[in-house]
């Protein structure tokens, strides 16, 4: 493969959005613009969607204010979709990239992405076209293989940080009437985003009390019995949910039954744990439940991204194209953490293959022994990755005043 | 009525906690220090309970810098309830004052709060015991009669308006494959809340497409007919729905029948609207729909707190002190709109019997013709409340490549 290849760029935006995918689109402009082997640097509208479509536009006609403010911009600039490629698109893509001259093809998300790049490579390959192509990260899942984390997880992790600190405040404020709060968050297979919430706990005390996993089974019993206790020693609750909890059958304990909430990919969507939750608490404790669904506000908010994930979606975005240029390909760039006492990342390259269609399930070494909180190393693990502090609240010290006069009226 | 009345100052916190109640907090206890005539700055834990407990603090002790941090921490710092007054609390009550030498009582709460203290003050003129009861105005939910506005309407606007335009950003980037999202917002008896999802939309095709208010007798059929016609449109629907919206019956169109989801005020749970109205779009249009219920988030998140709403939730606080050591008593302290160029607001008085357990409906000159959306004269009365500017996000401009070579490979 010649060193230096000549041609056209492409870039799309695959899977669900994210607050820090337009930084990673950013990147890939501003890089883009500065290799003289990239003649156009264009743009798919929906994901692959828009390749097939031919809605493909060109993005070194966007103002540079523009492209900056991507970098402030949550969701998908370009538009993304779930497409399943199918085989006879392949040579449909191919025959694209040749009458359009794409040589770099960049796809930014998670790994039913990384499958569709590694499939259209082996294709082009097998047709003997030039081509380059990278994956770039992405997913609030954080479930890519090979990569220290994703891009998009740490501003998650911001955000139902945040939301459960503030939970928790809502809780203990009020909790003479509504005691228990159940919080679901995003996570379909696994529990990396549900475990970040464990951020909001900086005393014992302190929201969530109690954390549940795709990883786990689900037990409703054994989680009315968790719930019992802590609300007989502190008065109230807050339970973190994923979305994703499974029971003893290992499917979801709620799901749709709708054709339609099944995506192309075959995935189902779960079908209101919180709700379901919130009502066996009621029913079954006889304390009154309340739940929050933030659903896809939680991944969807840039007032609390973290900057580091901002910078390293920008980073990993920009990389791409460093690396294709240097004649990589078929290879998605990752995080690498570096052993320092200072938190910092590189990036490096997995080959496309073995990220592709596999899922990394939140280890079990993170989950506590209980089942239903983390360990503190994953604390250790997740904390960096925020972006700085979580605001500070105060508490009154509450000094009690002794009644100076016992006297009746 | 003495001006010179000296004695302990007592304050509670009541009803569902917001991000502003403890910068009211604040500013009663800065006041208060301020005049001789109080001698002690007492707080009761968790509204009247507190009181009927003897669960009471003494405000002075506390450090400045918690006072300071008080306004920038969420919920309620003092515990709040939602404890109805029985006929035999109030000499109880009173015989607390006695014991207390309480002679200043604020309450900082909704319309139930200002019953309450409305008749906290009847029975202590009956006893001929010289007390000055101030109401300070809070709430979410913007209902309370004869102010301009409430504390805490601004902050959950503002969180609501910035939460919509992410879902409108989030739902047009994965159209393709979630093309209906469903926000419920709180809003258990008035439209207001809901309401003010609409300053997210800056353009006519921007979300939200559609607002659904208590106030408007909701109709399924209609509803679906609204959201068919927008998605044919654009594509995608963003639509808003509050957690209390009516069918024909004049009740929730959904709501639970447990005993326990209804408060102590006789006041049911609205249960679950959204997950409802999801349900719904993808049964009977066959078109996927998602629901958001940010539940209490959107209540409880200082990061998008207004500042308009935090000064002015510090100023009614600090005010309620001052009117009362003028002499003034039986009231509660209003927020009234300067007739001005630019947004300005003076506080004033209204007898609390005149706002006790009454409610302010979302007017009908603020809902549009279709009984879908708000009028331009609510953006124009919501705007100054939300304290600022919106983010500003981009748009690329999505220059069109032409296929440069049409050739088959």
């Amino acid at each position: 493969m010649s060193r230096n290849l000549r041609g056209n760029l492409i870039v799309c935006q695959s899977g669900g959005p994210t607050v820090v995918i337009n930084s990673s689109l950013a990147g890939v402009i501003d890089e883009a613009l500065r290799h003289d082997e990239i003649k156009g640097v264009y743009g798919a509208l929906n994901g692959i969607l828009g390749l097939l479509n031919l809605s493909i536009i060109d993005l070194k006609r966007e103002d540079p204010s523009i492209i900056t403010g991507l970098r402030s911009t949550p969701s998908a600039a370009l538009g993304s979709s779930r497409y399943k490629l199918k085989e006879e698109d392949l040579e449909k893509i191919l025959d694209i990239f040749e009458g359009y001259n794409i040589r770099y093809f960049l796809i930014n998300g998670g790994n039913d992405s990384m499958d569709a790049a590694n499939r259209i490579l082996r294709f082009a390959k097998e047709m003997k076209f030039d081509l380059r192509v990278i994956g770039i990260p992405k997913t609030v899942d954080n479930d890519l293989l090979y990569t220290d984390h994703c891009p998009g997880y740490g501003s998650i992790g911001r955000w139902l940080a945040i939301a459960t600190m503030d939970a928790g405040r809502d809780t203990e404020g009020i909790y003479t009437s509504d005691p228990i709060k159940i919080v679901e968050t995003m996570g379909r297979d696994t529990g990396w985003v549900s475990a970040t919430t464990s951020l909001a706990k900086q005393r014992e005390e302190d929201a969530p009390h109690l954390i549940y996993f795709p990883e786990v089974t689900f037990n409703l019993q054994k989680f009315l019995e968790d719930v019992q206790l802590i609300y007989k020693t502190l008065g109230y609750v807050v339970v973190v949910v994923s979305e994703g909890i499974r029971g003893e059958d290992g499917g979801p304990i709620v799901e749709s039954k709708r054709p339609i909430d099944t995506d192309s990919f075959g995935h189902r969507q779960p079908g209101g744990v919180s709700h379901f939750l919130a009502g066996a608490v009621s029913e079954q404790l006889g304390i009154k439940a309340r739940y929050d669904k933030p659903g896809t506000i939680q991944r969807s908010s840039i007032v609390c991204a973290s900057t580091t994930d901002l910078q390293e979606a920008y980073l990993v975005g920009k990389m791409a194209v460093r690396y294709s240029i240097e004649g990589k390909s078929g290879f998605m760039v990752t995080l690498e953490r570096i052993n320092s006492p200072q938190y910092q990342v590189k990036t490096g390259l997995v080959e496309l293959e073995k990220v592709a269609n596999k899922v990394r399930e939140f280890p079990g070494e993170f989950i506590s022994k209980d089942h239903n909180f983390v360990t503190p190393d994953f604390v250790k693990y997740l904390t960096p990755l925020v972006g700085g502090e979580l605001p500070r609240y105060v508490r009154l010290k509450k000094y009690p005043i002794i009644r100076p006069n016992s006297n009746k009226r």
